[in-house]
């Protein structure tokens, strides 16, 4: 018997507010049918997207607001104009212990800070960091930090570790995940000190994960390693990259196929092969960054997704929520923090 | 009427040595009739590989020596033992004016090390970058730095953006090429301080580029600008996720194709277009990063690259070489560090 829980979730985020949220949130139902939610937001709306969705609406409260975030708002405006905003009323849930996890489809930014705000970094952590699910060849690993942050130090670098391999936990049922750095080829390279010196503490035994070592860009989609470590300027631009690239292809693919009528033809043919690809890359299946590194879990869905994508983000949701993320990182956490304090870590 | 055009290759640099880099010169001579090439190394075997190839003879002379740079040598080790090595004796040749460019397949850390000390820097550069050029929707740009340092400052960032632009002038035939600065997206991010204040500092009138601002890296291959500019480490982790990326959807439609025996028909009808797929992200097309900011143009092949993906980067050492790139360039650095100076720049 599976036990009940509660997803908080931001109504009004995202380019298409309720409609996506309640739809999403009712594909996710059918699912986890243990699941209940608290919508956020402007109650009529959400009301009127409710009615649609019988079963959704018998397990959902909503927590009434007319104060929205705006996607273009920077986070300093939604700091200052977001309190009792929708965003808000959800993270507040999860830190209330009425919710397990959060999910918005509203601006990262502000999530982002009113996330850092209102669930607080966990003991010892000093930046928060944004997981990506990055599809491979053989599955799926998990990317961080791909844009909380520019920049880490190498001790951050170390607890982006610590998260990811605790996300890999509840998400991959693996107890000892594969963790590399990511990394550029030449050895003897000057700079990224900080990633040398995260290498030489991940080198330690003791820690709960399997430390893999430098990887590199094109590794990360082979699956080598269940967990791809990195500050958040370059794993941003990285996963940016892929995703760009991925599209590229997919475009550069339609043109080669539309060239002659015997390619047309052919891809005709091979739809039911196209369609296995077009399933495969699609976006919506990975949907949802984690900010990890906090006394609560919030997700962040693309603001651009349909229903399908949303509830891929509240699917994420619900995972983590079954895990019990939270306190198992907080142990792990003091357990690399301690072995850093072993040899005068805590100076870097 | 052309004129003579002289390339220094380093014949055994890369997996394949002799065989390739004699083999590529071939190609590339005849698409270029007025090169002629210096070749350096083993002179037994590089005479073997040009007995097959006549044409190339005749206008090749071998620069003899059995120091050779081995691929995993460390640049440190490559830098004492390797005096008098075919690399080195490539590299020499530009600098004494008895080549344009050098070509190398050899590895990227030691040909670095070696053309910063023979080449030297171009006056007012603290640092060399690499430059890929990068397939995009609509043709191609270039990407820097790639992997010739970690970080950049702003200036450094700065003097990266007239590289691009000399080199996009050279091979695109543009004016002023349009550059952009690549950067994550939410605006108010702490840190990249750098790149905001090089934003600021391109932003200003008189340098010979059309300046677009930020981009993220799913535009690259949408070939938004001309020249992307970005500091080493995350330049070298995007092209190397970029070049995952790709494969990893060919493997995609690879197995898509082959799961019924519609689809094999169908991909096997559609073939000509695959053909050109393949051809579109062939990675041999464009095979070579180009080190800027010396004074001489020295070009890295890749190690593993066959005849074809070797004639690519001696192509593109003669565009380099037939577009008088350096004095060009010294001219625009010299306008943007004045511009600097103007507005206490030098400090940055």
């Amino acid at each position: 018997m599976l036990q009940p829980r509660t997803i908080a979730l931001d109504g009004m985020g995202g380019d298409h507010g309720p409609s996506v949220v309640v739809g999403g949130a009712a594909i996710s139902l059918e699912r986890h049918p243990n699941l209940s939610f608290l919508i956020s937001g402007r109650a009529a709306d959400i009301e009127a997207e409710l009615a649609k969705h019988p079963a959704l609406k018998a397990r959902s409260r909503i927590l009434p607001t007319d104060i929205v975030v705006a996607m273009e708002d920077k986070p300093s405006q939604a700091m200052r104009r977001g309190k009792g905003s929708s965003m808000w009323l959800a993270l507040e849930a999860v830190k209330n212990g009425e919710a397990d996890v959060a999910v918005s489809a509203g601006n990262t930014g502000a999530l982002m800070a009113m996330a850092k705000l209102i669930l607080r970094p966990m003991p010892g952590i000093e930046r928060p960091a944004i997981a990506a699910l990055w599809p491979t060849v053989t599955s799926e690993c998990i990317v961080l930090d791909v844009g909380a942050n520019i920049g880490a130090s190498a001790r951050q670098l170390g607890d982006f570790a610590m998260m990811g391999a605790a996300m890999a936990r509840a998400l991959f049922h693996i107890e000892r995940p594969s963790v590399g750095l990511l990394n550029v080829g030449v050895e003897e390279i000057k700079g990224a000190e900080e990633v040398k010196q995260a290498h030489a503490w991940l080198k330690a035994a003791g820690l709960p994960l399997s430390y893999q070592g430098f990887i590199e860009g094109h590794q990360i989609g082979q699956g080598v390693v269940d967990v791809v470590v990195v500050e958040g300027f370059a794993g941003n631009i990285a996963l940016k990259t892929a995703e760009g690239t991925a599209r590229q292809v997919g475009q550069y693919l339609k043109e080669a196929m539309s060239r002659t009528w015997t390619s047309k033809l052919g891809a005709l043919l091979a739809s039911g092969g196209f369609r296995v690809l077009k399933h495969k890359m699609d976006p919506r299946r990975v949907n949802g960054g984690t900010f990890l590194g906090l006394n609560g879990i919030a997700i962040k869905s693309h603001g651009g997704t349909d229903a399908l994508g949303f509830a891929s983000a509240v699917d994420l949701g619900y995972e983590m929520a079954e895990s019990g993320l939270v306190p198992r990182l907080a142990a792990d956490l003091d357990t690399f923090h301690e072995a850093l304090s072993g040899e005068d870590g805590e100076t870097a």
